[in-house]
Formats: C-alpha cells, sequence, structure tokens
C-alpha cells in the first residue's frame, strides 16, 4: 500500500492562503484525503470559522485515539519582506517555506499521514479521531470550541489527545508540554475629575491613583511556581491618557495587563484579588476604577502518567532525545481539549513561527510522522 | 480738556483681531493714540510678535511708574458657540462682549486712557512708562522680555509696575496679586526592553518603574505653603505608551507632570530632584529614563510693602472693598518685570477669560480706569 508523503501534504497545505478565518481549501483538501482513506468526515463549521471532523472506526469505542491541530495561518506581516513566496511552499537547502508551514500545517500532515497510512496499513481495535480547526490563531471561539461541543452532542469521545503545536524549542523531541498556564487581560479605567493644574485641589486626579495601583499589582508576588510550573507573572502592557495639556489634569486614565497563572490560581480568584487592589486604591484616593476582565484561557495540567509517557517514549525511541515535560509557553487549542480529556502537546521545532521566512525542515516533517506513527502503534498495542 | 473713554478704546482694540501673534491693528492704534498725547513711542518688535514701548515725561527720572498689559488674545475656540460676533465688541446689558475684551484689552484701555488725561490734565514731576506686548498668550519670549531687554540696551527703567492682568475672581477690587508661583513641566521616557508576556523576565518592563516612580513623586509633599503662597503642587497630567498588543511588554513609556512652585523652590533644585528620583528608580528596576525640563517661570513674590499699599488703598477708595494680597493662579508677565523693578498686579474680574463669550462689564471698564488713575494721583503726589 502506498505510504502518504507528508511532505507532499504540507505544501499542499501551505498553498491554501488560510488567513484566519479563511479556509483558503485546507479543510476541504484534508477531508478528500481521509475520506478517501476511509475515515468519517463531517465539517463542523460555526459563524465564519469552519472546522473538520474525522473518525475512523467505531464511535464510542473506549481506545480512541484523537489528534488535535489547526489550519489557519497569522498574516504574513509584511509580504516584501519574505525571500520565499509566502504561500508558494518552495524547498530550499532542505527548508519547506511559507507561513504555516511550521506552525502548524506540518503537523497537521504528519499525523493525517500517520493516521491514514496506519489504520489502512494494521488496522487497529479501535478507533482514531481527527479534530483540525480553521481558528486557533484568531478568537478561537468557533475553532475547536465549536468541535468539541458538536462532539458531545454527537455522543463523540476520544480517549485521549494528542495537539500538533510545535513545541520544541531548538532541538527536534526535546519538549512535550503536559499543561500550560493560564492567561488574562484585565483593562482599568481611573476616573476622577478634570481641571486645571495650578488647582489640583479643585480636581482629582486618576493618575497618581493608576500609578500607585500598577505599582502595587506589578510588584506583589503572585506565587513562587509549582512542581510542574513557572511562577505566575503579571506584565502591565500600557497606560493610556493621552492628554496633551500640561495645564490639564485628565478626567480619567486607562491601563491594561497580562497575566500568566499557573494551577495555584483561577481566573475567577485573580478576578477577586485585581478587583480588591482597585477598591483599596479609589478609598485611598477618591477615585472611581472600572475593570474590564477577559480570561483567554484556564490553566491546566495533565498530570504526568500513561499519556505522557507514550508520547515520551516514541520521541525518544525516534530521536533519540529524552523530552522534557513542560508547561511554557503561551496558550493553545490544547485549553479546550483539556476539558474533553487528558490532552499532551508534541510538535516539531517553532523557532520561525509566525515570523517572516517561516520555514521547516523537510526531515523534521518526515520524522514527525513517524513518532506520530509510533504513538498510535504503541497506543493500540497496550 | 476731553475726557479719553475707555469702553471706546477698549472696542476699539477688540475689533482688531489680534490672535496672537497677529497685532491686528491694536499696538499701531495705541501708537497714535499716545503719540498725540505726547508720549514718545517706539515700536519694538522682535521674531513675528509686535510690541509698543511709550514713555511721558523725562527718562531716567526716579519717579517713573510703569504698566504692562498685551494686546494679543487666544483663539476664539468654537467660533458657532459664540452669541455674539467674537471682534464685534458688541455692548448688550451692560456688557462689552469680545475675545480679549476681559484678557485683556479692557485694562490695556484703561491705563492707556487714564495715563493719557492724567498727564495732560495734571503734568507730574516724573515719568510714566506704557510696555505693551503682542505675546503675552504665546510663547511669550519676544514679548514682554524683548521690550524689558530692549529697556535695558536703551537706558529706559520703571521704578514700580502695575500688570493689568484680570485679578479678581468673582467681585470688582477683591484681589491683587503680589507674586507667583513658579510653573514647570518635565517629560519623563522610561526605557526597558521590548519582549513577550509570556516571558517578562526576558524582557525589561518600563511600566512598572514608571508606576514607582509617578506614585513616588505625586504623593511627595514639596512643602507646606509659606507666609504669602499656597503648598507648591505637582500634578502627574499624562501616562502614554500606546501598547495595543496585550502579548507584548513595550520598550519604553512617556509621562508628562507640571509643578506649581512656591518661593522655597526654584526651578533648578526641583529639577535636581526629579533626576535624582528618577535615578533611584532606575537603579530598582534596571530601566533608563530621559528627562526633558521647561521651567515655564520661577516664582515671585514682591513682598507686602509701599506699592501694594498704594494700590490697595486706591482699590479700597473707589470700589469700597479691601483688597486680599494674593498669589494664587498661573503665569503672568509679571514673572519678567518682577527682575526689572517690583511689581504688582490689579485688574478686573476675570471669569469669562479664554472662554466662548468672553465678555466685561462696561462699568468695570470705567472703574478701572479711575482706579489706575488715583493710583497714578497717589504715586506722584508721594
Ligand atoms: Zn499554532
Ligand atoms: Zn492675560
Amino acid at each position: 500500500m502506498p505510504k502518504t508523503d507528508p511532505v507532499d501534504l504540507t505544501a499542499a497545505l501551505v498553498r491554501c492562503a488560510s488567513v484566519t478565518p479563511e479556509e483558503g481549501g485546507a479543510l476541504t483538501l484534508l477531508h478528500g484525503v481521509l475520506e478517501e482513506a476511509g475515515f468519517t468526515c463531517t465539517r463542523v463549521d460555526r459563524g465564519d470559522v469552519s472546522n473538520l471532523f474525522a473518525r475512523w472506526g467505531a464511535k464510542g469505542h473506549d481506545r480512541t485515539f484523537g489528534f488535535n491541530g489547526h489550519t489557519d495561518v497569522v498574516p504574513l506581516g509584511n509580504p516584501d519582506a519574505w525571500s520565499m513566496p509566502p504561500f508558494g511552499a518552495e524547498i530550499k537547502d532542505g527548508m519547506l517555506y511559507g507561513r504555516g508551514s511550521t506552525d502548524m500545517k506540518s503537523a497537521v500532515a504528519a499525523f493525517v499521514a500517520a493516521a491514514v497510512d496506519f489504520v489502512q496499513d494494521t488496522p487497529p481495535d479501535g478507533a482514531v479521531i481527527l479534530t483540525i480547526t480553521g481558528d486557533e490563531e484568531g478568537d478561537a471561539i468557533d475553532g475547536t470550541m465549536a468541535l468539541l461541543d458538536w462532539m458531545e452532542t454527537h455522543g463523540e469521545q476520544m480517549r485521549v489527545c494528542l495537539v500538533g503545536e510545535p513545541t520544541c524549542p531548538n532541538t527536534m523531541g526535546e519538549m512535550i508540554k503536559i499543561g500550560r498556564r493560564g492567561s488574562m487581560n484585565a483593562w482599568f479605567t481611573v476616573k476622577g475629575q478634570q481641571g486645571h493644574s495650578a488647582y489640583p485641589h479643585r480636581a482629582l486626579n486618576p493618575m497618581p491613583a493608576m500609578a500607585r495601583l500598577m505599582d502595587r499589582l506589578a510588584s506583589h508576588e503572585l506565587d513562587q511556581g509549582t512542581d510542574h510550573f513557572d511562577a505566575s507573572t503579571l506584565a502591565v502592557v500600557t497606560i493610556d491618557t493621552g492628554n496633551a495639556a500640561t495645564n490639564v489634569i485628565p478626567a480619567e486614565t486607562r491601563a491594561c495587563i497580562n497575566i500568566r497563572f499557573n494551577d495555584i490560581h483561577t481566573g475567577e480568584g485573580l478576578s477577586y484579588w485585581l478587583r480588591e487592589e482597585a477598591a483599596k486604591v479609589d478609598t485611598e484616593f477618591g477615585t472611581r476604577t472600572d475593570i474590564k476582565i477577559t480570561i483567554s484561557g484556564e490553566s491546566f495540567l495533565t498530570p504526568p502518567g500513561p499519556l505522557s509517557d507514550l508520547v515520551a517514549k516514541a520521541v525518544e525511541a525516534e530521536t533519540g532525545v529524552v523530552p522534557e515535560l513542560s508547561t511554557s509557553g503561551g496558550t493553545s487549542d490544547a485549553r479546550f481539549v483539556k476539558n474533553h480529556c487528558p490532552v499532551v502537546e508534541f510538535g516539531l521545532v517553532g523557532k520561525t513561527m509566525h515570523a517572516v521566512d517561516e520555514r521547516v525542515e523537510v526531515d523534521q516533517i518526515v520524522q514527525l510522522k513517524t513518532i506520530y506513527t509510533r504513538i498510535l502503534q504503541e497506543y493500540f498495542a497496550q
């Protein structure tokens, strides 16, 4: 039986201009490949986002391995800065160039190729589910969340899931992600009373209250880290007032902070703390502070165990590298999948993701397919 | 001998559209009036600013009374918001309307009318000098400063000077200004190192340093006031960063403060303090802070004495009100005159200055001329 070439499939996907939320033909292409290999496919589109669900094997089987990935890509940045066509998938010196080549069309191609060949070569007693979204890089509201909602409604269940995001900082195989810190943003508006700089007692300047609040938040130690997580961090990312008149005390000022938090915290707990701190400052200064909070994702951890062991062993067998189990980095769709089943993340080296001249080592794509294949073999051999 | 009508003269001046630095015909008009009354007049223009120097009596006389004022006016704001033509000088219900009617064409008209009539009716043994500028509302670099430079070069000397700025908050006669607080602005740029919000240890966020610095400056008590001055004040007027990306730690952030300071301080001393505080924060956070400082004017005081007594007695005699000797409010050209001779400020009620529908009570213009006349009489009677 002919092997599915993950490099050809990566190239075909890169040629689909699928900047979020454009589907760009990428999911349609995969739909065709998977259906031909005997997968039952359903397009689960929601809003302006396209998503693809595919299952091989019996629905509801208690050995069902899942993969999750995305075909959407971030914008090109400055198109003139690219040295190769950003949707060209051209190969030069062993590197395949193009937006999404690293993040993460190569991994989608690798797990699709692995799954297709595996179920045809050695049909397992179980099922393989692929959940592929067209919106991970955007709002991610109608992407993997829509797929999981649809699966719940339709009685579809992955028992474990591997997300194919690029997880290795420098060397193939060096890192598996077993959790992620949570992320939240809070926007503060501190309101006072406008007035003339020469008569500050007739005004209520919101600036000192804002400075005090941001100083307190930024200098507070949230924690010192946990067994599997780095310390939580809080970054004040902007303070803006827009008052060009030096003789005017402004009526209000705005700020935004970003918190990356580990499993000691929840978005709700941190929101409560932020509101308390703002209230204290308001009491001290007589100001009124409005807060708008967006929780991008709660922190989560799949504690080291059968799934991470399985993936780590396959990685070591194929690369010779013992992968670190890490919770570093930003958010990914694993934050949604973790509510559905145990989830870990493993993919290739992410160095050029989101950058101009994004590119991937052709050999790494081939190696990634081999690793994913070994994971499937080991999972169903148990 | 016919009396000079200060209301007619105010109206004629208001009809000159003299928004800084436009002369608008105002100084040319006064030049004619004063020359006809026997004053020696010199246009002391510098840069794009027009100024008028006028002296009656002997140069260098040790009894020389000076007046200072400006004919330039601030812009109209929204011209459609005016209920009367802003350069029309129309009178309605006893009020004369127009830009500059309060600040301070009426006072210039009053002291010109007072001086012209006084020297003709009762020629004194001494001299009267009028210094009238076309740039008090703007940069004020080539206005009264240019007049004083020219006077020094030409051996012209006022022994005392009365600035005709509107000094009364609500009631005619209630306030004489014997000094002003100084004013300075400082612009801070705190520089760090840009980075990703998820990895704050790889960046150097300038925001916490800025918050700490602004909190410290704003909460520092500069002083508790002096015999003649209110406490000095420091207002943080803006902090701006312009970072819209919540996942990015910005490279730098900017802020501006305004300080109004009394005679305990100097601009230089405060600048030193600001630089010291910024250096402390830079040491704590590892940031680099640039500071740009502009000293708009040093504080000054003409201690209560012969000049303020003279003006206060004349005000009380004409209005029945005992004026307060104050140092409140913003800056005026008195900050330049104080280096030349003792200076106080007295004018009418300033309520509508710089506002739409600026207007002045016609009776107050007449009363102001009477007060200025009495001041001249008393000064030369001594
Ligand atoms: Zn990705
Ligand atoms: Zn003025």
